[in-house]
Order: structure tokens, then sequence, then C-alpha cells
């Protein structure tokens, strides 16, 4: 689980990286699906990810909105700040963790490993549709591929 | 691992039955990003995972291209027929075959384990194209979510 959280993160680096050569209105121009735009869907991704691993700790999620963040580097030093909690949260993750119970407000359960997994899935599937804008301005997305990143060196 | 693979299998079936409310010529219709389509990106998902499922079992991978595989009962049919063999595959995969070593023709090595999870996050990034195709064609696409669909009971 650990090498698909690291992917991730490369993943979105290189996207941050790629996106320094896009100009800034195609980065913020309205688009069809997902959250509706390149970097409005980074600042999900970031957001969603940050305040699931805040829920498992008993913190509270992050309830700001992509308007205080709507520029490249707002979007990256977000995920630079909070990749500092997230990080060792997963890298400290143990198998025992997997069906601890996180019981919501209503009383609904799910377990621990269960969102764990849908916050990795989450991410992966808005990067496809960032790769699919990215062809829509003529350029090539990041590489999705997690083969060949030495994530199993 | 496997209930990534279960999920991914899960979200396949739901986007084959999202299928049968779209006319065929836009399933077949040529889109920019991705493998280029509805159906070619279902054919490709079905085509990789069954490949590389292939490989690490020494066995020689599917090579046949999408044009005999060019509707939704084709490509469907396809998923269940490799679906068989690619279950039992991953459903009694254990730890120890993590780092196994597969290696290619030219003597590249890559562990097993890597491309297991290459499979889940190609698969997934995939959907994450025809959800925002689904959107261009004023569809509801698939839900993406990995929690709620009971893979952890």
């Amino acid at each position: 689980m650990k090498t698909l959280f690291q992917y991730n993160w490369q993943v979105r680096d290189d996207w941050f990286s790629w996106c320094e050569d896009v100009p800034e209105d195609e980065l913020l121009k309205a688009r069809t699906g997902g959250v509706g735009g390149i970097l409005k869907t980074l600042f999900h991704i970031v957001d969603v990810e940050y305040s699931w691993i805040r829920l498992l700790q008993g913190k509270a999620e992050f309830d700001e909105s992509f308007e205080g963040y709507n520029s490249l580097e707002k979007v990256r030093d977000l995920s630079r700040r909070f990749h500092s909690e997230v990080q060792p949260f997963v890298m400290t993750w143990t198998s025992e963790m997997e069906f601890k119970d996180f019981t919501f407000e209503d009383g609904d359960k799910l377990k621990h490993g269960e969102i764990m997994r849908h916050v990795i899935a989450h991410e992966i599937h808005h990067i496809g549709q960032l790769s699919v804008w990215a062809r829509e301005i003529a350029r090539e997305p990041v590489t999705a591929n997690l083969i060949d990143r030495g994530l199993f060196n």
C-alpha cells in the first residue's frame, strides 16, 4: 500500500512540474468532467488525501475551498505542507491498522484499510482526467506508469 | 492488493453496464486522450491486465488488436474470458511473491509486486479518462468511490 501512495506523490509532483510550462489561464480554465479544471483537480487531490488522513488520526478535516488556492504556487505549497503530516502517517502504517474501525458522526463505520485504498484510487482516477485535458491542449501528459520509478528498489 | 483488483473488476463491470445505454457510435468514436475511445479503453484495460498476469505466469501475452473486438459484447466477453484466468492468480497471491524477479527478454528485471501495482494503477488511470468522456456526452460516469462497495466485509 505504501508503494501506491509513493507512486501518487511522485506522479503528483510530476504534474506540478508539468504545470510550470502551461499558461495559468489553461490551468484555471473550466473543463468538462471531474471537478472541472486542472489546478482545481490537484487541489482536490491534496485536500481529499489530507482530510481522510486527518480523520483517521481523529483530527479535523481541511475545509477550505479552491478560491483561496487558485495558483500553481499555492496548490503546490499546500501539497508540500500537508505532505509533511500525511507522509509519516502512511509510512508508519502497519497491517494491524487494516481492520480498525473508523466511525462517522452518524454511526456509519468503515475500516481504516478501506479508507486508505479509497484515497489511493481517488488520486489515480483524477490524474487520469488530467491526462485527457493535457491532450486537449496538445500537451503530452505525465506518464502514469508505475514501473520504472524505482519504487521497489 | 487484492482489494484494489476487486475494486477494478467491479468498476469495470459497472462501466460495461453503463455502456449498454450509450449508442455504439459514441462508444466507438475517436476521442482526445488515452488510447482514444471508450470501448478501446475498456479493451486496452482488459488486454494489459491479462497480458501482465500471463507474463508473470511464464505464458505468452495477448497480442490481438482492438479491430477484432470492436463491440461492447466482444470486449465484455473477452473481459469475462480473461477474468477466469486472472482472478485465481490474484486471489492466490501471497506476500512471498512481492519481491520475486520478473526478467524481460532483454535482461531487464522488475519485481512481481511492482508489476501487480502497475496493473492496478493502469486500470484506475484509464477509468478516470472514461469519466471525462462520459461528461462530454452529457452522461453521469460510474462512481470511482472505493468505499461503500462492500470490499472490506
